[in-house]
């Protein structure tokens, strides 16, 4: 017996990410790979309080179906949300609660893409949004980047040369995987190049309020005149991403799109969770919240950077990032960063190949760091690890 | 501006129960449109005790990221619930958590359609299943149907005369809209069909375990040797639905399958809601939950179906289902149910018009009826103004 599947799952693999987490679950290994918040400033008892008032207050619409949309007063809250980076005339009618911007990224390709169609992203881009995207279909045309993001002028080859480019996929702050904010200067050109030929922006924003210091960018959608920006947001990384909370907010027509496609995808997102997080929202106040977990991952990300500064052999680019959780490494060109990992696995110490990354190949000397969640003095340990590993990798090369 | 979106969305449409929900929610309106479970039986108290148990013994890892597959000791207990239903050779390898079976109706479309491809279906069968497949651009071919559910002999010959069938989709207890159980004979005669033609079948089992009286049937996939079911269960009539709890029990290979197009479409069910239903199930007894809700739409259900018989003109056919939450109405071929819905609307009762459960369109002289949501009194009160404009349609048309 073998079932005929569908073509797109000849496209569909496993995040390299999701199995190298079962691998790097042994309490010994000092594991950079995931992308996980540090949960220890996980606000449990806060939650504790809000789930007994949940039942107490809402126990019966809580339990129950909602509506598509989502929970009415979560969603008006969402627009302060936006408003932190500075978007500011929405109503509730441009928001859809999703679970988590995971969601997003399938729904926003389910929108658009039709097989073959091209989509335009950074390079490199996220991996989940990669497997997400690959469902559908599509073609990936990578655009050059550098510490600014997205090079226009590369962008703008690559919408002239490529037909049927349904849209650009972008993580303008403290990108994922390259620890890079995109600059003021090209979320404007960004904008004017996707008006000039006609195509969306899915804006992927999980990490802007994520910012160590100075005040946090306008989002993409800041600039947007034309309602063509499609924003992507969570409460995973300033809250929680067990609750599974996300959102789209978009054009209301647009939006509405994105309801049809909720209805068949999941009914709704579930209704407790919505209510909680509202609840934790009027309750407590999450900018003292976020600003904890600033505090402590631009500590990790100091401490890890000036460890790689101090132990990593010279020729080596690193990121520094101003917020976020990824930093990003470029080790010499014929240093394979996949073989690496399996050498630094021997040695208890994990990180992600960047080449998964990439959604055309390439680049295997390059991977990705998390340093939100570890423990200090695990980061000075796992970078020096790191660092003998490439050592002795340059070394080889060189013998 | 205009956005160009994919093909596939040409064929979404907002499902007319949910935006007839809305029209409906007016206090006065009588509704048996919904479909949704009584909400006086959640157990909240135990809801309260549950989430303070976990955020107490498990807060950091409820609000973290967990596993694609799910939450292991959930899926432990999902077999259990599979073994009530005469499926008893599983392993948690077996069990994928979903957020609801709906977005079990999305997977399997997503895994098994390709534009064109063919669905075969009980005609009528369940709107939010049309609405999630046809995202994937099949073509239903709907399979006729009696009190025991798919007639064998039509199923058999659209096995035939169809080209690139992907699966049979079947709801076999108290199905959705009908009300209707199929047989066992049928259920292995499904099985057999499925076998000789090489194709999957989807089976929908949110009711099953709702029977009013005498024992649980035996789920289709308890007669499939060759791991073609794949079956779709849930918390949500059984429990909770605003938890979005539910899975996918298939064979290893293609549950594997599903697992893929779950990192894309979400990562991950929450994790919290996981952990808390299966709390609740190591803390309470959810059999004596079940029998609780079975004994109240037992009652709501034969009130109901004796106001019909006392009130309803003669020549109207109506299902007296065994379980779950729906009626079915054929009335004479010349009455228009979804005509005869704005004339209840204006008497402040309403239904599903039956036309929308048929892919294919035609059968508007059908309606489906909900009675789980609904106290005795207004059951009856409900029931004798659609008594009330039925008689009055009958004699227009007449007069």
């Amino acid at each position: 017996m073998s079932l005929r599947f569908a073509k797109r799952m000849d496209n569909m693999r496993a995040s390299e990410i999701r199995e190298m987490l079962k691998l790097t679950q042994r309490p010994e290994v000092i594991s950079f790979a995931g992308g996980l918040p540090a949960p220890e400033l996980f606000p449990v008892e806060e939650m504790k309080d809000v789930f007994v008032k949940v039942m107490e207050e809402y126990g019966r619409i809580a339990l129950q179906y909602g509506p598509t949309e989502g929970y009415e007063p979560l969603r008006e809250k969402i627009l302060d949300r936006m408003v932190k980076v500075k978007v500011d005339k929405l109503t509730t009618d441009n928001i859809l609660i999703t679970s988590g911007s995971q969601q997003g990224l399938d729904f926003v390709a389910k929108a658009f893409i039709n097989p073959g169609d091209v989509i335009l992203c950074e390079s490199p881009t996220y991996l989940g949004a990669i497997n997400a995207f690959r469902a559908y279909e599509p073609r990936f045309v990578e655009v050059e980047t550098d510490d600014e993001g997205m090079i226009l002028e590369d962008l703008e080859k690559k919408l002239e040369e490529n037909e049927n480019v349904k849209f650009i996929y972008a993580i303008p702050d403290f990108q994922n995987p390259s620890g890079r904010t995109m600059s003021i200067e090209r979320r404007k050109g960004l904008v004017e190049l996707a008006n000039k030929y006609n195509v969306a922006i899915v804006e992927d924003n999980p990490y802007g309020e994520l910012r160590f210091e100075g005040e946090i960018n306008p989002a993409i959608m800041h600039f947007d005149t034309e309602g063509r920006v499609i924003f992507l947001g969570t409460f995973s990384k300033i809250f929680s991403p067990g609750l599974r909370v996300g959102w789209i907010a978009a054009e209301k027509e647009v939006l509405k799109k994105f309801v049809l496609i909720k209805q068949g995808a999941d009914l709704q997102s579930a209704t407790v969770n919505q209510i909680a997080v509202a609840k934790f929202l009027d309750d407590f106040d999450i900018e003292v919240h976020i600003d904890k977990i600033k505090n402590v991952y631009k500590r990790r990300k100091d401490l890890m950077l000036n460890t790689i500064r101090e132990e990593f052999p010279e020729g080596i680019k690193v990121t520094d990032p101003d917020g976020g959780l990824f930093t990003w490494v470029v080790l010499p060109k014929h240093i394979n960063a996949r073989e690496l990992a399996a050498k630094a696995l021997e040695k208890n110490v994990a990180y992600v190949p960047g080449g998964s990354f990439f959604p055309n190949g390439g680049n295997e000397n390059t991977f990705r760091v998390n340093y939100s969640n570890m423990e200090e003095e695990r980061i000075v340990e796992g970078v020096k690890r790191l660092a003998q590993v490439i050592k002795e990798a340059l070394t080889e090369v060189r013998a």
